[in-house]
C-alpha cells in the first residue's frame, strides 16, 4: 500500500502526517504556522517537518510517493499558489520549492476541497463517491467530491458555494458583493443575527448567558438560550437554519450531491441543529418528491480531515 | 466516422437527426409531439421517424452506433424517464422502448443537457471542453459540461442552474419556492417586470409599443422602447441585467466553467445584452481581479444543438 505527505497549511498550525492509500493515518507532527512570516521559513518548516514525520513513522523518503499540500487560498493545476490571503501570498511556485528540497511530487488543493476529500475517503462520507462538504466558520468554506475526486471546477481554481447571492442586494459580504449565501449562513453571520435580536430584545436570556457583554456572543449563545426556552433565541435559531437548509438546497439543485457533509463549530449542536436542517433541505430541494435528497450529516474526522485529504491528493489526480 | 442517432423531444416537435462524430447532422426529420398521446403513440412516431431519416441519409441501421434522446425531465442513468410534466410521463422505461424496437443501445439525457452538449461539440462552446449552458425561456434551463462530457450530479438527474435561491423570501417560483434565480432572470420574469413598471408609468412608450395592451407584452418590449430613450424601459432592462449577470456569476463561483453559452429570444438583442451583461458578470465574479472570468456568448445552433448533442450522449458516456 502506497503512503504519501499530506500538509495542511492552517491559520494556527502547520500539520503534517504521512497517510496511507486506503486513508489512514500513520503519523502527524504539527509546528506553528507563524502567518505573516517570509515564505522562505514557512517552505523551510514544511519540509524539516516532513522529513521528522517519514521518520517517526519508522520510513524513509523512498517509501513517501508524493506530497500533497492543502492551502487556505486559489492553487493552479502546475502547483502556484495564486493567491492565500491569510498567508500573503501572491503567485508562490509551492510545488517547485517543496519538490525540489524533498525531490518529490508535490500536488497542491485548497484546503476545503482536501478537507472534503479526506472525508470521502476516510470519515463521514466515506460510503458515498460523491459529496459536498460545507463548513460554517467566518465565511463558508466547501469542497466538492465527484467520483471520488476533488472538482475544482474547470480552471481548477476551486468552487466557492458560499458566494452565490441568495438575497439580492443583501447584507455586504467580506467578497465585496451583496447577499451572498455566507453572509446569511456562517458563523459571522449567525453572531450577527443573534446580536440584533438580543439589541431588539433587552429580556432575552442571551444577555444573562454573555454577562450582559455583547462582545462575549459566539454561534454557541443562541443554541444555549434556544433550549433554555428564550423565545427570541428560538426564533434565531430558527431563521438561521431556514437560510442554512435553503442555501444547502440551493447548491444540491445545482450539484446534487449523494451527502452533504457539514463542519464548523455550529455542528456541535447535534441533533439539535442537523433533525431540523435535513427536514429543511427536504422542504426547498427541487422535486424532492421525485429525487434523491442527500442527508446532511457531521464531518467526523476534525482537522485530520485537511491532512488525509492533502495526502489523497495524488489519488484524487489519477482517477480524473 | 462513426454515426449517431439524436432524438429531441421537444413542446412542438419530436426532432430526430442523424450526427456525425464530429457534431455534424447529416438529416434531420420530425413530427409533431401531440404532447398528452399515449406513450406508445410517441415511441411509434419516434422509432418510424428514426427509420426514415437514416433512409434519407443514405444509410441503414447497421450503420448506426446508438441512438441518444434528449427528454424534457429527469432521466436515470439507466435509461427510465422518471418523470417529464409535459409529456405526462412519470417511470417510462423509454430506452427500453427504443432499443428493443431500433435493436441499438439507447442513451438518454436531459434536453438542456443535450442543447448545451451539442453547443460544446459543434456551436458556440466548440473551442472549450467546460461550458455552463443557460437558455432563458418560460423558465431558466442549463447544462453543464465539464471536460466535454455533461455534468449530471451524482444522482444523474441533471443540475437545476435556475433554482438556487437569489431572493430569500421573493418571487414565487414554478418549483413551489420562493425567490429562485429563474423567478427573477426568465423571459417569463423580465415580462412581470415589464408589466410592473408600465403599471407605475403610464406614460412610457412601451404602452404604445403593445397597443396599450398588456397582453401584448413580451421580452422584447422592454428592449425596443429602451433603445428608443424610454426611462422606464431603460430601468426595466438594466435591473433585468443586473439580476441575470448576478445569478451568472453566481452560479461561475461554484462551477467555473470556460465559458457561458446563452440561449433563449432575449438573446436576439444580440450585444445590446450582451456587452453590458459581460461587465456585470466580471463586477460580481469572486476574486474576477485574480481568478479568469468566463465570457457569455450566445449560442448558435438553435433547435439543432439538442439534436446533436443527443446524438453524442454516448460519447459523452464513454470519455466518463
Amino acid at each position: 500500500m502506497r503512503s504519501f505527505l499530506g500538509i495542511d497549511i492552517g491559520g494556527t498550525n502547520i500539520a503534517v502526517g504521512v497517510v496511507k492509500e486506503d486513508g489512514s493515518l500513520v503519523k502527524t507532527l504539527s509546528v506553528p504556522t507563524g502567518a505573516g512570516r517570509a515564505t522562505e521559513a514557512l517552505v523551510k518548516d514544511m519540509i524539516d517537518t516532513s522529513r521528522a514525520v517519514v521518520t517517526e513513522a519508522g520510513l524513509t523518503m523512498s517509501d513517501i510517493s508524493s506530497v500533497g499540500i492543502g492551502v487556505p487560498g486559489a492553487v493552479t493545476p502546475d502547483g502556484i499558489v495564486l493567491s492565500a490571503v491569510n498567508l500573503g501570498w501572491k503567485n508562490v511556485p509551492l510545488a517547485k520549492l517543496v519538490g525540489e528540497a524533498l525531490q518529490l511530487p508535490v500536488y497542491l488543493g485548497n484546503d476545503a476541497d482536501c478537507a472534503a476529500l479526506g472525508e470521502v475517503l476516510a470519515g463521514s462520507g466515506s460510503e458515498h463517491n460523491s459529496a459536498l462538504m460545507i463548513t460554517m466558520g467566518t465565511g463558508i468554506g466547501g469542497g466538492l467530491i465527484v467520483n471520488g475526486k476533488i472538482f475544482t471546477g474547470c480552471t481548477g481554481c476551486g468552487t466557492e458555494p458560499g458566494h452565490f447571492t441568495f438575497v439580492y442586494g443583501g447584507e455586504p459580504c467580506g467578497c465585496g458583493n451583496r447577499g451572498c449565501f455566507e453572509a446569511y449562513a456562517s458563523a459571522t453571520a449567525l453572531i450577527r443575527q443573534t446580536k440584533r435580536a438580543m439589541e431588539r430584545d433587552l429580556g432575552s436570556k442571551m444577555w444573562e448567558l454573555v454577562d450582559h457583554d455583547m462582545d462575549k456572543v459566539n454561534g454557541k449563545v443562541p443554541f444555549d438560550a434556544a433550549k433554555m426556552g428564550d423565545e427570541t433565541a428560538l426564533a434565531v435559531v430558527a431563521q438561521y437554519i431556514d437560510y442554512l437548509g435553503m442555501g444547502i438546497a440551493s447548491i444540491v439543485n445545482t450539484f446534487r450531491p449523494e451527502v452533504v457533509i457539514m463542519g464548523g463549530g455550529i455542528c456541535n449542536q447535534g441533533d439539535y441543529l442537523m433533525v431540523p436542517l435535513n427536514e429543511t433541505i427536504k422542504k426547498y430541494c427541487y422535486a424532492s418528491d421525485l429525487l434523491p435528497v442527500p442527508k446532511a450529516v457531521r464531518a467526523s474526522l476534525g482537522n485530520d480531515a485537511g491532512i488525509i485529504g492533502a495526502g489523497a491528493l495524488q489519488m484524487s489526480a489519477e482517477s480524473r
